[in-house]
């Protein structure tokens, strides 16, 4: 199963770039209407990373498979493959609201994806597993799904405060977690 | 031949989201045409899914290879891949009837492949392995090519009966296996 | 090496599905221009098949990898990458001689590229070794490269007979190979 | 991380194929201007084929990983998955100023991207360990960053000069690095 995701999140990370239309003029004015898929697609890049890298270290610790904790891994990789087009979308329209509200919204979902698929391998590990001490009580998964509720309608009003609060919840995962530091490859 | 072919697999099941083409405007009129994309693509997500699921289930159980199993195993690979193409055309028509019946006959073909390996992986194995134990007598193998036999004519007189019918399938493969609860990753 | 050839083989052989062209309309009539594409997929499936079969074999007999093999392999991955351009362009244009002659050279150079690729391995394991007992005169892989070289020109006159020629080597290979068979996977 | 990469390494290297343009007639004046992309696809083929190449080798030397690993590994990949990009503008417009320069700039930034990696492990695992040895003073790399900060303005020169640099860098790094011959796989 851990293989198998790692293909999924590797190919739906690479396959963004494929959103991004070659311009067909070699002038900086041609590149420029590229420049907000550009930006979409480093932040994008950045969450789809995130996932991949807390997926593949709560998959290493769990020991037990069964049929709910599949069907929850297919789940959450559901809501990630939405990602690219997601990404396409607002970087296309420049961060119009709408889409921008969607990218908030299939965020949103893929974090509840990762809660349920833990949620699940908890259920099959046991609270006192290896698993449940590394997921902890998991503050920043739900500190980041509060803030997307807060980012979704607030791109009506203001979209670029909506992508202020995606940046935000990028760079607080990206600081570097201490409960993985020192871990053997 | 099982990295490969989960490699195989993760690749369909996201390069089916490339077919979801990316609305230029950003607005929920614009959206609405991708909805019916969107379902098709759920849905072939799911059954591309169950097959991974499956699949990499049987081959693991297996101990033997030969080439008659490689060849059965590509058979099942090409039309599997022809489900992001099948899914594409069925959910840009929105469930018109003649894709609708292709749908279907890729998806009773990709049952047909299955079979095919499952027999090949048997006659390698012999049938007192612990694989024939695991593929036993194959209900849902079974009554999935009836209701793929059923729908796809049906396709012609009610596109939704024969949509309704995947859903179905789909469902009826999606309840937790017995088989593999408790296994070990 | 393996794995990384492994993931680059399953991505052209999937990818190639990529260049069939969802038709717009739910016709019969606009399904047909895409029998011929399907049908150069379905050849190109079963090439990429038997190179995956055939390279996954011969590393697996490998047991020492120097800088040259690195490069023989990644040679020969560059010709395999091909594949997908030029069967979609003999598919779109219906087996036109140009492009049929175009599809047999990239054979061809995939076949040199596998040539290569075999000889350095066995510059570096030596002739007494298990790898060069597997490889043995490769009669097959020698009566393919004439047989290319006599559909290519053929192309110009008769594209059909190149085409059957391509199909029927892809034949020859697809009979098991005694030598894999019974192997543990 | 070493699967994942590689993944991501394989689909880049495969998926800029992908820009290649399958042209609609069968002719050779048809081909013609795909002849400057395909030119450029075989020189990003052989760099994506070196970073693969050497950040194997680096990861397989490397035994402790962290936070700060993670991100630099990802940095790097980022770079990487914008070659097929700058790799299908610069084709499509034949090599004209701005692409080739940018094209340049992308490679540059990954150049970069694998400097901070390789600290960012030394960091890890000390300053005499097997991984230290193994990258020792990196002169081909210091050289290559030089020769890209030469070649990126003068791509608005004689684009072609810039264009031979980076041919230059290639072959540089082509020549079977002593390093890893008699390597086990």
């Amino acid at each position: 199963m851990e293989a198998f995701s790692d293909g999924v999140i590797a190919i739906i990370i690479t396959v963004m770039v494929l959103e991004l239309k070659v311009p067909h003029e070699p002038t900086l004015e041609a590149l420029r209407p590229v420049v907000p898929p550009l930006l979409t697609y480093a932040l994008s890049f950045v969450y789809v990373g995130i996932y991949w890298n807390n997926h593949h270290h709560m998959l290493h610790a769990a020991s037990r498979v069964n049929g709910a904790v599949l069907w929850a891994n297919l789940h959450l990789l559901f809501w990630l493959s939405l990602v690219p087009f997601t990404t396409g979308w607002m970087g296309e329209n420049h961060f119009a609201p709408l889409p921008t509200a969607i990218y908030g919204v299939v965020l949103l979902l893929s974090a509840v994806g990762y809660f349920i698929l833990s949620q699940t391998l908890l259920a099959a590990e046991g609270p006192s597993s290896a698993l449940a001490k590394a997921i902890g009580r998991d503050f920043k998964g739900r500190l980041s799904a509060v803030l997307y509720l807060v980012a979704i309608p607030l791109a009506f009003v203001r979209a670029w405060l909506a992508l202020g609060i995606y940046i935000l919840v990028g760079l607080m995962w990206l600081i570097p977690d201490r409960r993985i530091e020192g871990r053997l490859t």
